[in-house]
């Protein structure tokens, strides 16, 4: 029977499957998180962007279509299902600060610790092993989800045509359904459960190398799971 | 030019594109050394399997078609181009004792330094990085490059279609390139460079990925990179 479910999953990407749920957004200011609102609230979800200065995610959301609403990051964080997108470095203490108001809920971590320097990308040591782990240790009443980490910000933002698959990372199956539910509901994208948390580490370090294939081809790259 | 070159490669996917070569498979006995030969076979190269006790390899290669031969790991590697496809617990003793017939030559690795326990597949650590990077380390007169690290043996043995992209690590752009060429000599796989080989460790490492994508979904899992 979970097979069963799992491949009704699989079938329902880009058909906007799921119910409408409300989406916060912490660090919704930035491009990875204005391009998931945008995408969000075209899919039909009740979208909230937060920022350390909820003014300029009023500003934020008043640009995007969809009827996103902007305020704090605290405010965001009082949805459904809570998204991560903060830059790498404000990782540990944005999530610290929101512990209160994250309890209880299922948060998407889709942050990559990685450093860039003449060579190009390349993934950071993360001692907890990986962003959603570590945001799995600051948030112990909270359900962490890795979802969201390949997808091409500029892509969401321009409103095109997408065709990539979202790995989904997690301990808990019911919150990893939800959250392939919710990569399902927006249209060219498809939530592939990828593997626990402990084997977080690797999809986000795959970003870096995801980086040197657009640097090579000149693409904006996305992946594709075969022979599922 | 470069971009121009490399779009040719992208085309030329599967089309049984590059020259014959003579390729050597360390390791070629375990069913992912055997799959590659056989496929390399099929695809017009001259393939020699190696294994340590010569006879295995002798009789694993009268078994496949397409004219390998087997023989030693040190004959393998009197090759044009030669592939690591050992154990992981075989990586270092073996390309150690290896090094003088390997010096000068363009080493392909696609070996996956896994763990397993209860809960499935996990990544191990390495103190060079990845896999490719101590074959390097312990290779310093040879040029490695990492390759076929995704690709399911029992697909390759099967004979069945194939439809995944080979992700080609390294930092010699002329052996990347050759490996991308081999790559695309097997119809229906493409090579892909993507990235130096300090990003090597997250591509090994997401073979756990793929394992728990397979067992979730009771498929055998590719990839393939769209957007380029």
């Amino acid at each position: 029977m979970q097979v069963m479910d799992e491949r009704v999953g699989i079938e329902n990407q880009g058909q906007g499957s799921g119910r409408p749920s409300t989406i916060g957004v912490v660090g919704g200011t930035g491009a990875l998180g204005r391009g998931l609102a945008f995408r969000l609230a075209t899919a039909g979800h009740q979208v909230r962007i937060g920022s350390r200065d909820p003014d300029r995610a009023k500003e934020a959301a008043a640009l995007l279509e969809g009827g996103i609403v902007g305020g704090s990051n605290a405010e965001a964080c009082a949805s459904d299902l809570v998204v991560i997108a903060v830059p790498w470095p404000a990782h540990e203490l944005t999530i610290s600060g929101l512990h209160k108001e994250l309890d209880g809920r299922i948060v998407i971590d889709c942050v990559n610790p990685l450093g860039f320097d003449e060579r190009g990308p390349f993934a950071l040591t993360v001692d907890a092993g990986s962003a959603v782990q570590q945001a799995q240790l600051l948030l112990p009443g909270s359900t962490v989800v890795g979802a969201f980490h390949h997808i091409s910000a500029e892509l969401l933002l321009e409103g095109g045509d997408l065709d990539t698959d979202v790995l989904v990372l997690g301990d808990d199956r019911d919150a990893v359904e939800q959250v392939i539910a919710l990569v399902g509901s927006i249209i060219g994208l498809r939530g592939v459960f990828a593997g626990r948390l402990r084997n977080a580490g690797q999809v986000e370090a795959l970003t870096a190398n995801l980086i040197a294939i657009n640097r090579r081809y000149r693409g904006q790259s996305g992946i594709r799971i075969t022979g599922i």
